[in-house]
């Protein structure tokens, strides 16, 4: 048993680096970046406050581990800005590698259950990998409408771009997504701080 | 159901602050101070990975939310350091009247369920409160182990105190207890990180 723990507690200690992984998101103190854990913490949290708008039934506990982990694999790979088109092309490569390694090194039983939680998030397609993709999307737009677009502004992004990488959204939760449109994307449009381009 | 959102965005955007508290551990980077939203990700994902050594089978979900929810008081309470005696002294007041008003933020169901499970945590007494309270002291430990023991000596920690600390411990996860101690505790009273008072 004591091996058992000891991968367990080498794989919790690993993780500690998302801590130390930068994001493209201010906080809502409008100053900080917002790491991978603190983003993490912040998303699960969403999960089971918001999970009666989600489109079809879903496990709770499984999409609130599917948003815990999901960005674990950026301690190898870095964070990738969702509007870096060069940084994505490259994106889903350099990810798998980082989820084979960091995975591996928790019990085989464990990580193997980990890792396939990981792939199912990234697919996209079950009930809960679809609800988490979508609060993985209204977290930081959430905070971007709340630090007057700051992180929007800065990188210059376009509503195409948003309503592009949200396409899926609604199929996850139509309720969040006319709430996010409405609340925290439109108003910035209108203010110039997202461009209008379509 | 505009009205039931806008609440809960409130109270979601309103707990980003707990990504500002600062705790007195250490990453495992040696060098930054962990914050509460931090250490709730990583007690969580605990919960989920170590769940098979709690003393009583839980309802892992709860246990997370408890988790990921614990230290929200501090937003207007402020942390606590463990071993400081006089902070300790007026803890339970001024958290109970943060909780008040931050679940208060919340739809009226949900506040009233979230307040309900910070008390039972603070409580400490439900199978999931037990193994909760056992995370929320390995996740730092195992922090402190690994930095050396920087946070125990610049707070010169006694032995004593750990273990008093620790009194219930071992009612949550008799195994986790016995590995914290083994592996993280008694080698660090060794090398003079903590003092052997007792």
């Amino acid at each position: 048993m004591t091996e058992r723990l000891t991968q367990q507690f080498d794989f919790l200690l690993e993780i500690d680096k998302a801590k130390r992984i930068q994001r493209q998101t201010y906080c809502s103190d409008g100053e900080t970046l917002e790491n991978d854990a603190e983003h993490g913490w912040h998303a699960a949290l969403m999960a089971i406050l918001l999970s009666e708008y989600a489109n079809e039934p879903i496990d709770v506990l499984k999409t609130v581990t599917m948003l815990l982990i999901h960005d674990i694999v950026e301690i190898d790979a870095g964070d990738t800005y969702a509007y870096d088109d060069a940084g994505v092309a490259t994106q889903a490569q350099r990810e798998e590698a980082a989820a084979q390694r960091i995975y591996s090194i928790l019990p085989e039983d464990q990580g193997r259950k980990m890792l396939e939680l990981w792939q199912e998030f990234e697919r996209g397609e079950s009930a809960e990998a679809c609800f988490a993709k979508v609060l993985d999307k209204v977290q930081p737009i959430m905070l971007n409408a709340a630090t007057d677009g700051r992180a929007w502004q800065e990188h210059e992004v376009k509503l195409s771009k948003i309503l592009q990488r949200n396409e899926k959204t609604p199929k996850g939760s139509p309720v969040l997504w006319e709430y996010m449109l409405q609340q925290f994307i439109m108003p910035n449009v209108e203010k110039g701080r997202i461009e209008k381009d379509c």
